[in-house]
Order: structure tokens, then sequence, then C-alpha cells
């Protein structure tokens, strides 16, 4: 839990203060007193440092209780310093210093110690080897810039300190707001799970911050972490986060940064995805994002362009088209009643294109006119000059007509020379502007999500929950038997093609009484049995079954075989994989020999629900084949919907199933049957 | 050809000259004057407007001889000015007026007349409906920002006058150098190709800029693009291009605004491609690119990333190793010897980070080494401030090393506020800098491109020119029949499957008394025979194929049937379709109903290489089935080059071969067997 202390103290220690202000022991103090803080702030150091507002105290052991202590010494200092602190009574820390968990295996102890102290007093920790807090109530960071506090503005949670200091850099010109900033460093104690859990708990509709912005290296807890996002996504927040190291080299770096281990960037964006959480690149995307979120919420993807500018309202018509978003055209008979209005020559078939000469006065009549059209949720106005004539005039109807208008309107400005002037003075007036058209394009298609799904729990599906933990209790750790496979599967209501295992030649007839031909016979193993010529298909007579067998049989190792009856249809996939604190990742996708080569997956974290389900499935390229095409039949989607969401609920019931993988299951108009199952139990 | 009048002008006229600088006709004269025009400059008005420095006349007629006349007078008023300027011996025109063919008929029967009067007089125009020229000889440009003009600088072409401004403004604080600028607008007379090709034939090495820019939204003339584009890549130029309009609703717009035509997003790609130029979607890329381009050249893929930020080297490490690039691992017994010189918990394992602390000496020290390592090409150096001090010391330090290493760096100054200025004096000496660690990474994937294909000549392959112009003679418009279709590949050099035509049963025994069974029956029809049952597969004896005979006769309106050998194998695809002005189209991929589905479809500009076509193979997500993978053998691949090749050569020899599509071929170890085509022709 996060206390109060660290949210709003009464007052602060900064430990290692200083006069000098090029030293974190100096800078911090300095924001602290600029930053107003209204209760005591006491200056320890054990030399003599006057700083005007502080009340300089020599050491620890001098000091009264206080609420907050920030420590600006080094690493090896801090345990000990800590500790004195926590029997005062002191029980939130920032540490700014590094040399803990992120170097090496010193550190890495220094870390654990500092844990269990802060654990026996209960007490809270941001950092080690973070820049600090911005709130309402206090600016305890040694960076700069220390951006003003807007109850509404964004809140940021960044693993890495200058990351957030790049970040605030970068979002300085664009007119976006921030509330409180968060910098966790190593998260040794508190992390982003921890914030995101206390902005959850805290949430009041209308009084708290709307916008969540968060870099990450590492994510400890996924499922706490998805909790608190997909209930804050529920409450209508937007959250957009950089999850970095995800690639093989960039977790080298990551993993020397802040001691994160690797995650595969596929696990990352389904978990953000069942969070509600945009998945973005860099520093330029999750700013973007959240500049178009600090507008009106855009309530459906059919966009206005409005320009003097024909060339970026052609750009950024082609990012969104190319994204999913709509440009749609404007009734011509419509369009005729604006027309009059603009210069000859004006376009008013979307992009409205009123020219280089056209006036502040039309920009305000095209903005109504869309304001008043169904067909459109939001606009997109280029403005921007080319160093002739002042464009203020041009602003003053922009920022007029963004307080009136019900829909969203995105500024594009991007004259960052000749109107850089009037682009500061309108951004001072609370608007945010986007200088790149293509820029604004694509973060308005990323940020256009759909959050209900992260809403609505995942309905739960009733499965046969005896008679599964009996199969997972006698199988052992390893590739689980065919048959017990396939056991495992009916448990799960899955339909399985008829089989039975057999060891003679001479059990055949009266095994495969009840089998209908054709008949396919696999060699009873877990291994690839098609690359041993384990597997004969089509067999369509005893005779021919065999022969099979027998063949199969010569195989070495080979003591068993399986029988079983074929179906006719399109091949499919579906998998599970276990990744140890985000539960199961579920995949599906065409089967055969495609599941692999085409890379043509759609993935979700388990539970998957039904309406998850289906979107995975009309995700894939492939999806024609399933819903049919030309004169080609499609196959039963809503059972290949049904068995998704069996062996993501299955993976539930028995999590010690490590990997799974149905490749293939045939589909056709009636049915989706299991003819091939691989399951790996680890305990 | 340009006229030396156009690009460095003795005298210049400004037809409709105004005192007033926030006219058009205004500002020109300014920009001129403060350019340093060193010739005359005639302001035209009727009105007395005194510009000091330049010499007023009433009127055209009082004029004397002029090389080149700037037109900033109503569109309706060009035509008869400039036809008396033409009578007086001038031969270069710009005209910044609108109201030409981006203003329906009226204004594109002007730019028609336009054009006439240029062609009679053998003039020069640049425009109308643009901004302008910048070059070393004048700044003939209405607007601002008018950038220094350096001699190695980029070269930027315009459709979009406005577009042109905001990439200058963009790049305004980047230490991107420009030379010659050139908006075309409508290009009436002078396009991009004619820009191009000018500039191919007035290149010198080492003298010339070796930048080019664009940003069009049309191309008149893809042939002469193409063969200038190529041209200037093999002298090492290096070119980067927006083409925007690609989008349906994207190519609404750009008609309205230049009168360009939509154009499919794969062709123009193919097109730079085969130009070797870089595909941009925006300015940010363009710019992004042009700034990796002006540092030393990237000799390898392989690169160091310095920093003394974790975050911002996590996040470029993975943009860059996602699209192609390295950051490899550096040698740990080299690394050994770095460590001691930085700070302790500082990682050299590349990243190479030095901790937030770390100095301006230890960064030259990193990058001295970086320099010596073997296998590393070039160093990306991230440096920003927290707040705390300066970073003149380090920049200083980065200045230094980028003068005297051999390698490229990249310097990502991300404090944008906290070293503002710091960072305006960094590339006040000749550098560029980067804001964004991962556009920087976007950008130096893209830029990365090997132009060796654009520079090797296409080698020809000898196909048998007369019997193909005989089946073409002979072919109507329309689609080819299938028999016909056959022997134009075979003619072309294709393998395809034996085949009889035959119209009654009766002929069936002699006339397949040399075809092998097993053996397919189709419809002798260019339809989509399998949809009407007209396909009979895996005939294997004499009896089958009567009986598949008759029920196929029975489709209303069939009166033959094709008889084919049938082959073994996996299912290819070739096609080619014409665009006019670009020519030919040539697809590649996976066969059957794998092309329309998966899209896995590589693509090229004919005439194709044998290195273009193993590209385009190799570039497919199912190049494994191809090659083979597991257990399972791939095709040959020489063959299906081969194919490809051909197919592309015969539609330099057929030029009226509109459509053609090889579904499937059949591939296996052997050989690549054509056992379906459609070939439409169109004259």
């Amino acid at each position: 839990v996060i206390h109060k202390a660290l949210i709003s103290p009464r007052s602060i220690a900064v430990i290692g203060a200083s006069e000098n202000t090029a030293k974190p022991g100096g800078k911090v103090v300095i924001n602290l007193l600029e930053g107003g803080f209204k209760g005591n702030i006491y200056a320890v150091n054990h030399k003599k440092a006057i700083i005007p507002g502080t009340i300089h105290i020599y050491g620890v052991h001098q000091l009264p209780e206080v609420d907050l202590a920030i420590l600006a010494i080094p690493a090896d200092q801090c345990i000990h310093q800590i500790e004195k602190l926590c029997e005062k009574g002191t029980r939130a820390f920032i540490v700014f210093s590094a040399g803990f968990g992120e170097a090496g295996p010193l550190g890495r102890e220094r870390e654990n110690k500092l844990r269990t102290i802060l654990e026996r007093y209960n007490a809270n920790l941001l950092g080690p080897n973070c820049i600090g807090v911005i709130n309402e109530f206090y600016k305890g960071v040694f960076t700069s810039p220390v951006p003003e506090f807007h109850p509404t503005g964004c809140e940021l949670i960044s693993s890495s300190g200058a990351t957030a200091v790049f970040i605030l850099e970068a979002a300085h010109n664009t007119g976006l707001k921030f509330s409180n900033i968060y910098s966790i460093g190593n998260a040794a104690h508190t992390g982003a799970e921890e914030l995101l859990e206390y902005m959850d708990l805290e949430y009041e509709h209308g009084k708290s911050p709307g916008i969540k912005l968060l870099y990450l290296e590492d994510i400890r807890n996924p499922a706490k972490f998805l909790k608190h996002a997909r209930s804050l996504a529920c409450k209508g927040c937007r959250i957009a986060a950089i999850k970095s190291g995800y690639s093989e080299a960039g977790s080298r770096a990551a993993s020397s940064h802040t001691g994160a281990l690797a995650t595969s960037d596929l696990l990352i964006r389904a978990l953000f995805r069942k969070a509600g959480i945009v998945y973005c690149q860099g520093r330029e995307d999750l700013i973007s994002v959240a500049c178009v979120w600090q507008t009106k919420p855009l309530k459906g993807n059919r966009l206005a362009i409005i320009t003097h500018a024909g060339g970026s309202a052609v750009m950024i018509t082609d990012m969104l088209t190319s994204r999913g978003m709509m440009v749609p055209p404007i009734d011509e008979e419509k369009g005729r009643h604006l027309l009059p209005h603009l210069h000859p020559g004006s376009a008013v078939n979307n992009p409205i294109d009123f020219l280089a000469t056209g006036t502040a006065d039309q920009l305000g009549r095209i903005i109504d006119f869309c304001e008043a059209l169904e067909n459109i949720d939001g606009m997109v106005v280029v403005f921007g000059s080319p160093g002739l004539f002042n464009v203020e005039d041009a602003y003053n109807v922009l920022h007029q007509k963004m307080l009136r208008c019900s829909k969203p309107i995105y500024p594009v400005l991007p004259s960052v020379v000749n109107a850089g002037q009037e682009t500061m003075d309108f951004i001072a007036r609370g608007h945010v502007h986007f200088p790149y058209e293509v820029s604004l394009g694509k973060a308005l298609a990323m940020s256009h999500i759909d959050n209900r799904n992260a809403c609505t729990e995942t309905e739960s599906i009733a499965l046969n929950h005896a008679a599964i933990r009996a199969i997972i209790y006698e199988s052992p750790d390893g590739w689980m038997s065919p048959d017990n496979s396939f056991r495992l599967l009916e448990a799960a209501g899955l339909k399985a093609a008829s089989f039975v295992v057999c060891k003679s030649a001479d059990a055949l007839p009266a095994a495969t009484e009840n089998l209908k031909f054709p008949l396919a016979a696999k060699w009873h193993s877990t291994g690839h049995k098609s690359d041993f010529g384990g597997v004969h298909l089509n067999i369509s007579t005893q005779s021919e079954l065999v022969i099979a067998f027998n063949q199969i049989m010569e195989i070495p190792d080979c003591d068993a075989i399986l029988i079983q009856e074929m179906h006719r249809g399109e091949e499919l996939y579906c998998g599970a994989k276990k990744y140890p604190g985000y539960g199961h990742l579920i995949l599906c996708g065409p089967g055969g020999i495609y599941v692999e080569i085409l890379g043509d997956i759609a993935f979700g974290l388990a539970p998957v629900s039904e309406t998850e389900a289906r979107q995975m499935i009309r995700s894939l390229k492939t999806y024609p084949i399933i819903r049919g095409f030309r004169h080609k039949q499609g196959v039963n989607e809503d059972a290949y919907v049904e068995a998704i969401v069996r062996i993501a609920a299955l993976t539930g019931i028995a999590p010690e199933i490590a990997e799974l993988d149905i490749n293939p299951f045939i589909a056709n108009r009636d049915s989706v049957t299991v003819v091939d199952v691989r399951i790996r139990v680890e305990r």
C-alpha cells in the first residue's frame, strides 16, 4: 500500500542536501522550494550547508520525525541511514542513488537488504536509481524541467529517470499537461503495479487524472498490472505505454540498465490489449497519443481534414485510411452550401482544401459546417504560414471553435518557424498542437481503441474440472502421451477424432470395429511423427490398415499405433504457452505447415472470452478461409471460437500445462475436430 | 531541357512586384534582394511601387530583355504577359499564381494555353501554383524560411509549395543543409522528371549535391523519372521521396490539390525500389533519413549504442534490431580494457552505458574504442542533460570525434529544453542531431539500402521474338484462348504441362495418345472454370477421361475441353499487370487460393533481372516452402527465378499484354510447370 506520507508529506528531509545546485542534493532542494512545498524542509548534511528556506541538520540522529526522506547520498550509505530514519518513524523514502540492483551482485545484495528493512517497518520506497516524484504537493526531483501541475494532466510512471526527463522535454512545446510524475527506477519496492493499484483505488471520476503514460523496462507482477490497468480503463482512463527491451539486443541493454528480463513482444502486446493499453514504440508515439487524448473524446473513426495546404492533407489522409480510420466523402449537396463562402477553386469533398489564401473567417465556417455533419466524428485542421501573413486571427478562430465544438479538433500547426510565436501563444491557451500531420494520423489510429473488452469480465465456461484434474494428476512432467492428451481435450469439451491405440496387428480388427474408414494410422508418440514416416493417411480397408500398421511398427522405439478416423476440411491451429506471471498465451491461426511459415497467428492472454476469441479469429489474414470466399464454403466459426475459449479455460484449471499445440484441427461446415495434439506438463 | 536562364539568370523581372511584403509580389523581391542576387531586378507594376534596390517598370512592354520573369499576378493575366515576355526574348518563367490545372476545366484550359506558348518559344516554366526556386544564384520564393545555400546540401523538389515550406521549417533545428530547392506546383512544363534529368546531366562527382529529397503528388513520366533517378543513384546520390495520395481518400485530396491521379502504392514502391529511392511516409521520415545521409557514409549495418541514459539505448536498440540492423555484442576481452576508464557499474556489452554521471572524457574514450572495433560500422551517441550540469564539454568532445572518426556518429540530443542552447551551438558547427532515438533508429534502417541493383543494367534474355509477335498479332483484344496463352508462354521459353484441346469424345483416344496419365480435363475457357465444375483432376484412365469430358461438355457455352498432363508439387504464382507509363508490374508468390488470401506477394517493375527475381522470391514469407524446411524438400528455385525473368521479358516484347496470371505453376525439385494461365490483351 502506498502511504500518504509518500504522496503528501507534511515534512521532508533531504539526506545529502547541498548548496551546490549542480548536485542532486542541491537541485532537489531548489525544486522543493520553488515548487512551493508547504511543510518543513530539513537539509541534512554533516557540513554546514546554508540553504535559505530550509532547516539545516547535521545528521539523521538530530532529525525530528519526518514524513518523507529523500536520499541523495552514495548507495553504500543509504541502508544505514534508512534504518535510522525508520527507527525515528519515517515511512516514506525516495532514493536517487544508483549502485543497487542494476550494478551487479553487490548492488543486488544491497537492494535486498533495503527491501528487508522497508518490509520490517512497513515503509514505502520510490527508487533507488530514480529522479523522484512531482505532484500537487511537492516537486521531489533533482532534474528539470518541472512541469506545472494540472489536476487532470497526464500521470507519468517511468522505469528510467532520464527517459522521464526526455519525455517531459519532448512534451514541452506540445501543450501536453501533466499531473503526477513517478520515477520508479529499479522499483525495489514500489513498481508500476503498486502505483496503478494506488491510482485505481483512489480514482474519483471527473477529479482524478484520466490519462496515464508508462515507460517500463520490466513488469514484475503482470497479474496485478493487468488487474489495475483494466480497472482504470473501465473507469474511463486512457493508458499508453512503452515496454522496451523486447529485442534480444534491447533486452541486453535493459538488463544492464534496470535489471529487467527479456519478455516476448507478443506477450506484452497481448497483455496491453487485454488491459486496454495502447502499445507505443517510442517517446514520439507516447506524446502524440497523449495529446490526442487531451482533446475532446473522439466518438467514431470518421475525420474531416480541413486544410489550406493540400500536401499535408493528402499525407494525413493516406496515413489515417491505411490504418483503419476514415476520411469519408462529404455529401455533395451539403458541400454546395459551403462552397460560395470559400475562394474559387476550394475543394469541399474531404479533405476540405480552402487554399493557401484561405481566411480565418472561412476556417470558422468550415469548422461549423463539419460540426453539423452527421458522418464526421472529429476534425483535423492544418494551418501554417508561408511567412507572408500573420496567422493569429486563424489561431484565434481555432481556439474559439475548439472551446465550443462538441467534436474534437486536432490542430496541425506545422509552421514552427514562421508562426513559432503564434503557436506558443495558442498552446498557452491550453491547447495541444501537432507539428507533423503524419504523426498525428498515426496517433489518431493508435489511440482510437475500443476498451469495452477490458471492461467485460470473461464469462466462465463450465469444464469437467474433476476429469481434467485427474488426468493432470496422473501425468508426469514432460510430454503427455497422445491418448491422455486426447482424453484431456475431451474433458475440456473439445471434439476429437475417434481413435484407438493398438499394440499388435492381431488386435486390429476388434479394436477398430467401431471406427469408420477412411482411417489414419500414426506412431503413438509425441515427436514429429511425419518426419519418420510415422503417419499413414487415407487408409480405406482393413488390409491396408494392417500394412500401414506393420510399416510404422518398424520404426525403432515404436511400440504402439494410434488409429484414428479421418475428417475432411481446412487445417486450423490452436496453441497455449505458459509464461510465468502472465499465465497462458493462447494462439490461433491456419494449421499444418502454415503455422510456422506464415506467422499468421492471433494471440490473447487466457482467459479468452467468446468476443476475444472471435476478434482473434477475425484478425487473421487467412480469415477468408474460415469465413468462406468466392464459391468456397467456410468452416464452423462458432465451433472454432468455442474451441479456443475452452482451451484457454483448460489452462486455467490445469496451469501445469506448459505447452499445448493442437495442429491441426480439421474444420468444416459442421465442426472443428482435433486430429493431432501435443501437451507438455511442467510443475 | 532546362535553360541556364532558369538556374542562373542575369536579370529578373517580377511581374506584379509590390511594396507590400505580405503579398507574394512583395516578399519575393525582398527575398531576391536579401539573397544577394547579383543582376538587375525589374519590379513591374502599373502603379509606382518604389522598392529600393530594384528598377521600377510600369508594364511588360517597357521591359528590356530579361532572363527570368517571376509572375505574381492573377492567373487570368498570366498568359498574356508570358506571351509578351516570350516575344521580348525571355525564356524562363516562374508562376506563383494558382487558378490553373488544379482549378477545374477553365484552369486546365488556361494551363494548356500556357504550355502551348512555352513550347512555341521553347521556354522554361516552373509552376504554376508554386512558391519558386532557391539556389546559389537567387532566392526566387515568396515564402520563408529561406535556408542558407550549401553547395553540398540537400536538393529538394516539391509538388506542394506549402509542404516545401513545412519541410524547411521542420528541418530548421536539425542541422540539415540545403542547396537547391524547386517548387514545381502543377508542373505544367517542368516536373520532377525534368529536374532529375537536369541534375543527372549536370552531375559532377564531389561538387554536385549528393542528397535529393522529393515530395511528389504525381509522376507523369515514370520511365524518365526512373531513368534519371537510377542514373543519379549509380553516381552515388541518395534519394528519399514521399509520393502521397496512395489511399483512395488521399488521392481524392491530391487530385483536387495538384490534379494528380491515384496510383497504387505497390507500384510506387516498385518504382522507387528499382530507382534506388527510399520510400518515406511523411516529413518526419524524409528529414530523418536526410540527416542520416548528411553524416559520414555507414558502410555496414552494425551499430554501437553509446549512452548515459539507459532507456533511450534500449528503445533505439529495439527499433534497429527489429528492422534488420544489428547492435552486436562487444567482445568481452576488449570490453575489459575499456571498463577501468568508466564509472563502476557501467556496461560495455553494447549498448555501452556509461551512466548518468558519465563524463565528456569517458565519452571520448568510448568513441575511440568503438572507432577501433572491427564489428562496428557506426555509432549512436545519446547524450542529454537532466538539467543538473552543463553538457558543453560533452558536445565539444562529440564535435571533435565526429570530425576525426572514419565511422559515422549519430548524435541523439534529446534535451531540447535542458540543453537547448548547447544543441543549437552544436548544430551551428555543421552537425545534424536527432531529438528522438526511435525516429533515428527507423531512419537508419530505412536509409541503409543497397543501390547496387539500381546500377546494374538488366541483362537481356533471348526470347523467341518472332513467335511471340505472331501470337500477339493474331490475338484480338480481350482474354486470350487457353491454347494460345500456353503457346505464348512456350514461345517465351516457359515450360507448360503438355495438353491437347479436344471438341468431341470420339477424338479423345487419338488426341491424347501422347499424353501421360494422370490427366486433368478443363473447360477450354478463360473464366474461373472451377467455380462451374469445369475442372476434373487426377483422371487415370481413358474411360474416366470420357466421363469427365462429357460432364464438362454439359456446361452451357462449353464447346471444347483442354486435356492436360498433371504434375505434382507446390503451387506457385506469377503475374504481370500493365500500368500505363510504368510498364508492367511483375508479381510472384505462393499460388492457388493463397494468392488472394495471404497477400504474400513480392513485386518488381519489368524488366526483372535474375538478381531482382531472386530477391523477390526470398522476400516472401512463404519462401521456406520454396527453399524447403524441416524434412520437406523445396522446389527448383532457379527455375522459378528464370520463369519470372522470362515473363517480365515477355511483357517487354508484347506490351499489349494488359494482364497475365499464371496460377498455378506446379513446382518441384525438377522444374516449374505452368498448369493454368490467363492473359488479357489490350491495344
